[in-house]
């Protein structure tokens, strides 16, 4: 097993690529006149809400998965998430043969405990506090044996999460001005900035975050760790504080961090629904709705957009 | 002008694909493992969706347009539709900087009036009825000189529509074994059907029509023309009858038209929404409802569905 105690490298990332191409999506990387116009850019899409299981977190679940010995394999993985995190590695786990154990809230939404349940995850619940869900990940872990796969404080997921923005600049021909990428806990975040640092040194990454749920905005512009403390966002995959393998790339890697209006993120949700005729949850509008707020002079520039995923309740829209 | 006095030879077909190209979408072909699974077959969908102004009624509209003199253009386009082909006249018009006349129901739904605007079309409204409508497409074509392009029963709109096959079996590595293609006026059908027969003669194209608007596929088992008469169906884009041009060529060029139950048609739009996580219309699930039901037998098979179009009311969900 490799250790990755220290940033992954070019060469980490691409093995990462390459080990877990045959079990993930190379997702589509689309246009859109409509926003072109609207950003006075050259804007492309990259499609995470086509990936397997919904979202960018199969890459990074997969590859954790994929770095375990045979025995650390057998004995099942575990973490605690409701999100898409949860439905990855409840994937990752069905398709190499082995277990998922996955703490929940009691208080998650059916449709996500469903979900994790049809890749075959074990679902234990527990009280919606971070002492509780400490408390039943460690006792899963010790009866099982499982490994700990954290959603996004550990190397092998970052490196897996960087393999999006490494094959995204082999999908579009120019090195881009600027990569705007959402942010939560910081796993896709770090393993872009990493891959654009590695394969596009000239691209301005760009963190994106809700202004409800500004931690990582508030840890960046200040260099110290700000935790998240009672985010409020309908960007529900954004509500976590980074890590402390993900908060030190983000300082040394991303070009800056800004922060959409919830208001705004609804909008640009429903335009991409409305005009490119896709889906995508939320988080994934984050990015756009900062892209096309003019904080940042896009005029005449070329930028990468990640749809970071889609999985969204048909029966709750948020405009209804 | 090209009078297109009979059907559309490959030659006319491939003449109308270079001449549109620059103003429409040369639209994806998606996989879905989900679906692949779901069929037992290899299925490549065809993603009009994604085509300009939500449909590919784009592709015969500009092809029409196109093919008009100088002096036709100036006088304008003229049409009676309230769905997409509508809006793609509109949009013909304003790209080519003309005017389009639309003949609409009073009765029309907000959102597709709004839509027709947003191309600049200039709507006139008139009773809900076949008589009301034809007579106020005459008064408007005597008075303005515009020339009227028919939704379907037109050669210049049979040849657009069929650069959707001819540009799908250009993506496709291999010769598919079937063409699901929705009918309704059958334009979108009959220039499927000359594609394949010009570009991809084993292929067998399928006919897909909801069971609440049978007309076409009464007319094609009895071999006479069978009217539309009180379609009662979700799939709104595919109400009309046969046109006497469209009806021959699909009589002697497609392999079978078959139907689907209303409920098959909401849940295959639903699947495709969650499970490819792109935005289809209820007409273009239509085809996927068929190939899903078992009618055909398409174990180990390869077949090509075309999702028509993605106009939806975003706050008006079929399952809502």
């Amino acid at each position: 097993m490799n250790s990755f105690s220290t940033y992954p490298s070019a060469d980490v990332i691409a093995e990462a690529h390459n080990r877990i191409s045959p079990y993930i999506n190379r997702t589509e990387v689309l246009t859109s006149s409509f926003f072109n116009q609207q950003s006075a850019a050259s804007l492309f899409f990259k499609c995470e809400n086509f990936q397997k299981a919904g979202a960018f977190k199969s890459r990074g679940a997969m590859n954790a998965a994929l770095s375990l010995s045979k025995e650390e394999l057998s004995a099942g993985l575990a973490t605690h998430s409701s999100g898409n995190h949860a439905q990855a590695l409840a994937r990752a786990a069905q398709i190499l043969g082995t277990k998922a154990f996955i703490i929940m809230p009691r208080t998650a939404p059916a449709i996500k405990v469903a979900a994790v349940k049809s890749y075959g995850g074990i679902i234990h619940f527990c009280e919606p506090t971070l002492a509780a869900r400490e408390k039943k990940l460690e006792e899963i872990v010790s009866e099982t044996g499982a490994t700990f796969i954290h959603p996004y404080n550990d190397y092998r997921i970052i490196a897996g999460q960087a393999t999006a923005c490494k094959e995204l600049l082999e999908q579009v021909t120019d090195e881009p001005d600027y990569i705007f990428c959402p942010v939560g806990g910081g796993g896709l975040l770090s393993g872009t900035a990493l891959s654009a640092a590695y394969w596009s040194p000239k691209t301005k990454v760009i963190g994106c975050e809700p202004k409800g749920a500004d931690d990582a905005f508030r840890s960046f512009r200040s260099g110290k760790f700000v935790p998240s403390t009672m985010p409020k966002t309908v960007a529900d995959g954004l509500l976590t504080s980074l890590g402390d393998l993900t908060f030190p790339i983000i300082l040394e890697k991303v070009h800056d961090i800004l922060c959409a209006d919830e208001q705004d993120i609804i909008n640009a949700m429903r335009l991409v629904w409305e005009r490119m005729k896709i889906i995508i949850e939320p988080s994934a509008a984050v990015p756009l709705a900062i892209a096309l707020s003019g904080q940042i002079n896009l005029k005449d520039k070329s930028a990468v957009i990640i749809f970071s995923g889609g999985n969204v309740d048909l029966n709750n829209l948020l405009w209804a």
